[in-house]
Parts: C-alpha cells; sequence; structure tokens
C-alpha cells in the first residue's frame, strides 16, 4: 500500500464527533446574536494582498499567506492572500458596502482565517474566528449588549466565566498623570504581563522601557487597587482627577455598570486595571473573558475602537466587537465534560434486518419515522446480525430495530435498547412513541 | 478619501439577507441529511500539493491556487493549495482515517472550494460545495436513500425538479454491443451533448471520435428509446442480452426502481440513457437532478465509484454520492420567488424611545422578550423618532415598541405594526403573545 496521505501541519480534520461538538458551540452562540439582532456576513476567503498587507505590523504580514494561481506568473498574477482575521476583512466590508447598509450597522462573521505561525499544541495554521460587533454607534449600550450576550452564551454551554474589563481611555489617564502620556503603549505592554510574571518583573520591564523610579511608584497604589467596583471607580476619581481623558474612561464605566444593574446581569465581572489587551486600535472599553474552572487563559475578548475603517478611507465610525475564541471553548468544554451527551449520536434507530424482504419491510417503515423528523438508518445489507449490531455500537446509535419472518407477520420489530440490552416488541405506534 | 476597497475578482461577499438565504438551502438540506444518518465532516481548506495534483486532469492541475507563507522561500517551502473540490478531500480523509471508521461510512460536507477559473456569470473562483456520500458498501439502498434525500429536499424547497438516472454500466454494455467497447469514453462524452446540440451533431461527433456508420447506425434505437421505465429496461435487456456487463447495469436499475416503488417515491425520475456525466471515475448510477421550471441545467448531480479511495492505496471501496449546486439552487429559489419571506428580517420588534429613562425601560423590556426567545433590538440611542423608525425600516423590523414618558407610566409600550401602520397600547404579556 501507498504512503498514508496526510494533511498540512498546522490543519486539522474534524471528524463527526468534532463537528457536532463545534457546531453545538456555533449554534449556542448564532442563537444568543440573534436575540439581539446580528445578523450574518461571510467574506471571501481571499482578499487583496493590498488589503491585508500592513495590518497587523511587520510581524503579522510575515504571517499572510500568499496565493498563487497555478498557471499564472507569479509576476502576472494580482496578488492575493488570505484573510488573517474577521476584523480587517469587516472594516474593508463596512466601507464596500456602506451605502447598502443602515446603522448601527449589527453583525457577526464565523469563518477560517489563516496565519502561517509555526504550529504548535492549540496554535493552529487555520482556525475559525467569531466576531460580534456593532459598528456605526458611539452608545455603551453596544458595551452592555456584548456583556449580556457573554453572559447568555456561558450560561448556555454551562461555563462559569468571569468578565475582565478596563477602559482605555482610563489607561490613558493614568500615563498622563504619572506624567508619561506619550508612553500609553509601553505601560499597557508591560502590565498587561502582570497575571503572567508578577509585579516585581512588571515594574522592572517599565523602568527598562523607560519610566522612572517615581513614574513606576506612581502606578502602584493603581496596580494594587482593590474593594468593589464602585470603590475603584471612587478611588479612580480622584487619582485622574487632572486627566480629562482618564475622567471619561472612569465615566463610560459607569454608565455601562449602572446599565448592567438596571438589566439585572448576574455575570462575573471585574473591573482589571491590568488589563490592557495588545492590539492598539482600541480607544474605549476592553473585555476579556476567563473560564473559572480551566486553565486556558482568555475565551472571548474585545473592545471599542473609534477608527477601524480609517485604515480604508472612512474615518470616525466608532464600534465595539468582541470575538469568541471556538477552539479555547472546544477545550473548555471538553475538560470540564459540559458537551451535551446527545451529540454522541444523531441517528436515533437502525433498523437491522435477516433477509431481503425483511429489509424492504425496514425502508418502509425508516420512511414514516423520518416523516416523523426523526432519524434513521436501515442497515443497507441483511448481513450477519453482529456486523449490523457492530455497526450501530460504533455509531452509538441507541436503539437497533431488528426485523426478521416473526416481525413482519405481526407488523412489529424488535426493538433493542442497546445501553440496557433491554428487547421488546414494538408497532409501529409505538416505536414513534418511544422515540 | 481613498479609492474603496474591493475584494479579488471572482470572489463574494455575502450580506445578510444572502446569508439568510444560504443558510435556509444549508439547514434544509442538513435537515434531510440527518434524517438518514449522514454526519457531518470538515477537512482542511489546504492540502498537500501531492493530494491534489494529478486528480484532476491536466486543465484541473492549471485551476490549483497555490500557497505560499509570506516569510517563507517558496523554494523551501512544502507546496499547498487550496482545496479544488470535496471528492479529493473526502477520499484522502478515509484512508488517512479508515482505522476510526466505521463502515459504511455515511458523511456530508459542506464547504468552500476554490478554483483559478477565468471568472464570468454564474462561475466563480470560490464556491460552496455541499456532499453526501455513503462508502464502503456497494447496497443498492445507497442510490435509494440517495434520491430520497433528493426528493424531500426539494420537496422542501418548493422546487419542481425531474431526476435523471442512467447507469455506467449500460453505458459500457452499449458501446460493447455495438462493437466499440474501447471507445465508452469517447461514445459517452459525445451522446452526453444530445440535449444541448441536437442527435445529427452527436452523430458527427461520434464519426470524428472513430466510430463507423454501421456502429452509430446500431446506437440510434438506444438513443431514441422510449415509453415508461419499465419498457425501456425490457427493451435495454434484449438489446444488451450479449453483454454481462450491460444486463448488470439493467440488473442494478431494476433492483433502484422496484425499491423506489416499495418507498413510494413520488420524485419524477426518468431513465435517460444519453445521461453521462464527464467524471471517469463513475462505475454504476449517475443522477443528474433538473429544476423543471427554471433553465439553468443541473442542480444536483453524482454517482456510484468503485474505487475513489484507490488514488490513495485503498483499493476497493465502493461508495454512492450526490452532490448539491448551493449557488444553483439559490439562483433558482431567487428566479421563481421561492424563498421564504420570513428570512428577510430576523429582529421582530425594535424598541424606539423618547428619552434616557426610556431606554433603561426598553432595556428591560428587551431582555424579558429575550428570555422567551424572541429577537428584539434596542434602538441605542434616544435620537430622533424618524431616524430610530428609519433603522426598523431598514431593517424590515415588522414591529416597533415605542416607548415614552406615558408608556412608562402605564407600564406599556405603544406597538407600532410597519407594514399596516396601525398602533395599540400593549402590556408586556400582550406584546409577548403579540409576536
Amino acid at each position: 500500500m501507498a504512503q498514508k496521505p496526510s494533511i498540512p501541519k498546522g490543519t486539522r480534520d474534524f471528524g463527526q464527533l468534532e463537528m457536532a461538538r463545534r457546531n453545538y458551540i456555533f449554534d449556542t452562540i448564532k442563537g444568543v446574536f440573534a436575540l439581539y439582532g446580528f445578523q450574518q456576513i461571510e467574506t471571501p476567503s481571499m482578499e487583496n494582498i493590498s488589503t491585508l498587507m500592513g495590518k497587523y505590523g511587520e510581524e503579522g504580514d510575515k504571517l499572510l499567506f500568499r496565493i498563487q494561481n497555478s498557471g499564472e506568473k507569479a509576476a502576472l498574477a494580482p496578488e492575493k492572500g488570505l484573510r488573517y482575521d474577521l476584523t480587517v476583512p469587516f472594516a474593508r466590508y463596512v466601507v464596500q458596502h456602506r451605502e447598502e447598509l443602515s446603522f448601527p450597522f449589527k453583525r457577526f462573521q464565523i469563518q477560517p482565517v489563516w496565519r502561517a505561525d509555526r504550529p504548535q499544541k492549540g496554535r493552529y495554521r487555520e482556525f475559525y474566528q467569531c466576531d460580534v460587533d456593532v459598528i456605526g454607534s458611539d452608545s455603551l449600550i453596544g458595551e452592555l449588549e456584548l456583556i449580556q450576550i457573554v453572559e447568555e452564551v456561558y450560561r448556555r454551554l454551562g461555563i462559569n466565566v468571569c468578565l475582565h474589563i478596563n477602559n482605555r481611555k482610563i489607561l490613558a489617564g493614568i500615563a498622563e498623570v504619572i506624567g508619561a502620556p506619550e508612553m500609553i503603549v509601553d505601560i499597557t505592554v508591560a502590565i498587561d504581563k502582570l497575571d503572567k510574571i508578577g509585579i516585581d518583573a512588571v515594574n522592572a520591564e517599565l523602568k527598562e522601557r523607560g519610566l522612572n523610579d517615581e513614574q513606576v511608584a506612581a502606578l502602584q497604589p493603581i496596580l494594587n487597587l482593590s474593594g468593589t467596583t464602585a470603590e475603584k471607580l471612587t478611588a479612580l476619581k480622584s487619582i485622574l482627577a487632572n486627566s480629562e481623558i482618564g475622567l471619561k474612561g472612569v465615566e463610560e464605566m459607569e454608565v455601562v455598570f449602572n446599565e448592567l444593574e438596571i438589566v439585572d446581569c448576574k455575570l462575573n465581572i471585574e473591573l482589571d486595571l491590568c488589563l490592557a489587551r495588545g492590539l492598539n486600535y482600541y480607544t474605549g472599553a476592553i473585555f476579556e473573558v476567563k473560564a473559572l474552572d480551566a486553565q486556558i487563559g482568555s475565551i472571548t475578548g474585545g473592545g471599542r475602537y473609534d477608527n477601524l475603517t480609517g485604515i480604508f478611507g472612512l474615518p470616525g465610525v466608532s464600534g465595539v466587537g468582541i470575538s469568541f475564541g471556538a477552539d479555547r471553548i472546544y477545550d473548555v468544554l471538553n475538560e470540564l465534560d459540559l458537551f451535551p451527551k446527545a451529540l454522541q449520536f444523531s441517528t436515533q434507530v437502525l433498523f437491522a434486518t435477516f433477509g431481503q424482504d425483511e429489509l424492504h419491510y425496514a425502508l418502509r417503515w425508516a420512511k414514516a419515522l423520518r416523516a416523523k423528523g426523526i432519524a434513521v438508518e436501515v442497515y443497507p445489507e441483511p448481513t450477519k446480525m453482529k456486523k449490523q449490531m457492530g455497526y450501530a455500537d460504533d455509531k452509538k446509535i441507541p436503539y437497533v430495530a431488528i426485523v426478521g419472518g416473526n416481525e413482519m407477520e405481526t407488523n412489529t420489530v424488535m426493538l433493542k435498547n442497546m445501553a440496557t440490552g433491554e428487547q421488546k416488541q414494538v408497532t409501529l405506534q409505538e416505536l414513534i412513541g418511544n422515540l
């Protein structure tokens, strides 16, 4: 036999159980998106290379997959690249179709993206992103609804989570009041690592990046801020008293927390001043969601951006969005054994037969059951009963309807419960009632 | 403003209405697949180039999109290509995972494929295929079930269709009895064009391809065969009396038509001896489905193959499959105005408010409605009523719940039916009842 075929490194095949589980995640999320009036769009897998280049930093440019027509001369072919994320294509979409869209534009998008990253555990070259955004409004109802969506998605999935929230304006205010407004990026990059490397290493990095001792000292009370959200916001108001942008950030957080109270949101939410998120396009609220019962990092994240479409020539369009990390959610549900058991089978009953006439009899029954919306299979040959039963076992089909001469005479089937081994003779009506 | 961004030629953005319609098609098809125990798999967008090359003929090789890592030297990079169809990746999947699969293996797969074809009307460089196959059994129940699936899918979609069926063994038998067994491919290629070019042109082509006058004459009664299916099969039995393979094909057709009668299949089916289908890997039944009320060619097609996985070193695995042409089905539904009207909106009610307090009031109502599974939106700012109403109009939201001071006092909303203009004051319970 020839060498077993394989797939490119960093890519995956999804079998039937994995697909059922992935669809369960996506369907759950889509169901919640729909309740809020978000509607689905899809963009092409390939974008013009000019759409993609320069949008993800120097490192990102290197991770783009480029596409070449097999028959074309490379020099003549218009350059294309595979989608690197859903954000840039979304911005391109909004600008290209702005005349047709009604704003605020609420969209979601669930599609694969590709990155020529070095493959490793949990990092793939092809993976799905699941983004939801509302664009064209600076109302904080956007933030509120995304938090409500997070609450409902994880309630439905049964995952206990904590949503960490912060605001880039607060971070800008902090940089301002410690006298280093131009160092906002350095400060956020450093304090974003607090969880991973600890306070001493963060302080060392801050100094390395150019903060002086006094500035680092001034940061400490902020990094150590504790208490309830209300207490933190009160403390921040006095810390940021001299920063207009900082106070604006505090006010935005107050509005969001007030609205969350109005809708009686039960989600575990922490105002986390060390949350920074790397992406520079965020300008307001930023979010990250962590599973409380699994060590896996952020499973959902996002924030407010004021100028996403500016890169394509349409400035001043504010939006807010989050992205659900399907692969990580999959791993959490798997680790905590939270996938519904029913996903393991889709067929409810297999007909197993002793002969050709029985097979034809089973085909008629199968048709009647399918007309009732019941998923059934007929083993396609009246082969050895053991083989037919083995098929039901392999596919985790919960019932087998056995058909022999006796059943045909009495217009019944012998229904076997594959879990208990129990058997009983049932009529078609009884079978429908049983399933 | 900068130049409006665009997408590569031959690719498409799908907006919200198109996505709703496409999802309607895919969900309908998936719902039917599930009733028969077919389960979904997905394979990576990129395959090793060795998996793809040489599988689609010389022309196909030229239409492959090749992928290059942006940071890699072309010469060093392992070559990859984008999926050209779902059949070859499926064969690769079956061989690679054969130890984990239980046979007969019933799978469906709905994913995009890419071809570097010259883009033109109705031909895209990225489009979805929707394939369903059962592999690892030569039982004709496979053919039967696929025909039943075609019947049910098009019944649900409301499209009147005719399924054309033929059998490659019958075609082989015909080539044999006219004394040109080695010309089966030439004969099928020529007669496949009967519909398009007419009998005279077909005969001319047959001669060009090397049949002599006697052989072409011998073909005529077969090409002109008419009557009921039973009559055609009876006639074929005498025509093919000296061809073992031909008689086998006739027998297979008899079994399938007999089973179709057993399950009382209502589908319009024609035994069409001029149906040949180009792909050489078919070895038994071949199908094509045409919409009766639209001029668009085949909207579904497929057949039986005996050696799909042989190319990857696993010979002798028989299977049968069909592929639904989503883009063409979309066009038919559109042309015949058969898409459900309800797809045009997903949000059922929009809350429009006169002030901040009203907005908060609306947020609470929205939460109560969503808990009942009703999709609602709250216009995110208490801006001009005309603007809020315009948003509902644009998104085709059927109801607007208007909230002013009076409504807040009486614990109601003013519900406006956007189609009739009718307004009435309703309580939360009445609103839920209304929707």
